[in-house]
């Protein structure tokens, strides 16, 4: 297996100014793309420490991969100090210098700041990879078997660059992984309902991961050339346990509730107690969300939930305000003043205090309402107060995924 | 000036399942120590890499401190990886034994998993330094004039430990640094009005950094001993344009009108229009929020904003929902639905398209109402949508921290 390692340059890196990103997704990516990532090091703007960390890197490793650095100004000093280290010379690229005056002109309106030109000098050999984001160009080295790839440290232009250059870095042992996020399913009776799928193919493994606030979540890796076979598990399992995917590799409940809602041209409005507006402030979070929210009612006390949601007082005194009752009318008060497609109450007890011996800190009634029917659930959440206000925001999205995939009919 | 290097230790790291915030914390903690930080590295858990980067920090550096790798499990190989790399031998403790077996079986009710007592073994000379969270203790080893600092990896253990054991590690180059949060008040102004008290001491360095969305920080860093004369400074600034600070050090605006609100034992409520619940979203990320927020109302459309918080149909037909009588009316009925202390309002443009000549889009009006009086202003705020609802969101929260303070009275 090929070994990598990372350097992330920057003196900011190593006074704690700013904390970095880029050694994770690197040693994510290279990871797939089939590299062993045997050491990640952080130096500063140092020309000496450059050197000396490129040079052992390269000793060390098949691929070093550098991020950072590569500025117009004095202080970085990337460039040079990987040149000095491969013992090759920095050449100017002439074309290279009128394309990045040519874009930082357009940008800053006309002025170039700074020895824009630096950024020019290109390392003798090294391919040149444009950078469509910033003016840094990024580069390639080959260096006998081994190769040394120079990024710029922004991640929003480093992980386009790095994207586009990683065709040219896979490995023969690079693999293929997914992630299923299921909601709904304990990682027991998901293992059960899929073993003959999951153990079916002993090229591809399996690991569950249980998330007790988001559920389980089922990866799957196999070796590159066996995409299709992990593709044609992951259709099965979805053919089988879809109705409790809530999302693949990173996406999120409220990304895929928000992706949900906007495919059905239907718009959603919260009443939330217990939560306090973090359910809202999930969906808000979601680039887009306002196309399919209408609003929120944060009702902590029951004086509101009269008033503005038009909970009758005698249920609030009969059944109380974590009830069953009491989450229907809230959801048919925010429906009356929102008219929104999906109505979605919660009332709980997050605690620490306020449990009786029939609702234990940790009950949480939830309602979904529709302007038809009432879709209603009581809930027994553990954990401290922000874990079971957490629990609830996610079971709550939950909830509308379930009914706008239609699950349970 | 004393050098420092930091070795993160743990496969999980270089496989991209882990950020690694440690290095940062470590960072900048050793920066105020007076440790100038020339490295930081990750190794995976492995013997042979420990051994390596241990002996390599061991010479670069005064100091080497680790994280990670202390754990009882096979894998956990920092302790014996620095013993080999410092030439000393691990003894087994057995009174440190006993007492993590004591505690382990507290937390366990009586199980004890794994090999448990492997992290009782002590470095040849190192002083045990006790960890008060989890079960793998830390030590401090000198070697000649060096030092090495082994820590565990999970931050809620790694941090105290290390502001415990920091003391023993001050440098005489330590310094002093404390950062004032100030919002309403531009830089050029701010330097202006302090002029006279920031440089009337060459011993304190002084810095101004400038967030278009938080406003501007002032960083005042001196020597260890002249900590007086800083807090002194401070005192003066206070004096002078304390109105305008709203934080020290990592202080947020939201924890701080969440101090100020508990402090004056005021409730508050919101109705958020342009923000989409992004207001209180803020204020209940700050642990406790619930005892001075009573609750709000994200009313996004006319509709809901004239059905909830009662907007009269002319004030939405004649001014329009973005306008001084429209937030006032907001407040006001959100006064007569929460009975809250005070109601704060907003409404605004936040684009990219809905401006107009008179209202571009970034206009925005907000307005806080205490039952008596309003105290209502318009913004233009320049960004794109987030970055407007982010700057209205910390723009109202600080008009919350004007009232409470009494500025302008």
């Amino acid at each position: 297996m090929k070994k990598a390692v990372i350097i992330t340059i920057g003196s900011e890196l190593l006074k704690g100014i700013i904390l970095d990103r880029n050694s994770k997704y690197l040693c994510d990516q290279l990871k797939k793309l089939g590299y062993d990532v045997v050491k990640t090091v952080s130096v500063g703007d140092d020309i000496d420490s450059i050197v000396r960390e490129v040079r052992r890197a390269i000793e060390e490793a098949d691929l070093v991969v550098t991020s950072g650095g590569l500025g117009p100004t004095k202080d970085d000093k990337t460039r040079e100090g990987i040149a000095v280290a491969l013992n090759k010379k920095l050449i100017m690229d002439h074309d290279l210098k009128s394309r990045i005056e040519k874009r930082v002109r357009e940008f800053y309106s006309g002025k170039i700041p700074g020895n824009i030109s630096k950024q020019a000098e290109v390392i003798e050999g090294a391919e040149v990879l444009e950078n469509t984001v910033g003016s840094a160009p990024g580069q390639l080295v080959n260096v006998e078997n081994k190769a040394v790839l120079i990024l710029p440290g922004p991640p929003r232009e480093l992980i386009p660059m790095f994207e586009a250059v990683k065709e040219k870095l896979r490995t023969e042992n690079a693999f293929y992984e997914r992630t299923m996020s299921f909601y709904g399913i304990p990682e027991a009776k998901l293992e059960e309902e899929l073993k003959d799928i999951l153990y079916s193919q002993k090229d591809v493994e399996i690991a569950t991961m249980v998330d007790h606030v988001h559920g389980v979540k089922l990866r799957l890796t196999t070796d590159f050339e066996k995409k299709e076979q992990l593709d044609g598990m992951m259709e099965k399992i979805m053919g089988r346990l879809g109705r409790y995917v809530y999302g693949f590799d990173d996406e999120t409940m409220e990304e895929s509730v928000f992706k949900l809602l906007k495919k059905e041209n239907k718009k959603i409005a919260f009443a939330e107690s217990c939560t306090g507006g973090l359910i809202s402030s999930h969906l808000v979070n979601v680039p887009g969300s306002s196309e399919v929210f209408v609003g929120a009612v944060v009702a902590y006390s029951n004086d509101l939930k009269e008033r503005i949601l038009g909970v009758s007082r005698e249920t609030l005194m009969k059944y109380g305000a974590v009830s069953e009752k009491c989450v229907r009318e809230m959801s048919e008060g925010l429906h009356r003043l929102t008219k929104a497609d999906l109505c979605l109450s919660v009332s709980g007890i997050a605690g620490p205090t306020g449990g009786t011996p029939e609702k234990p800190v940790g009950t949480v009634f939830l309602d979904l309402y529709d302007g038809k029917s009432h879709y209603t659930k009581r809930e027994f959440f553990k954990g401290n107060r922000n874990v079971i206000r957490l629990k609830t925001s996610v079971n709550a999205l939950n909830m509308v995924r379930e009914y706008l995939i239609g699950f349970g009919e």
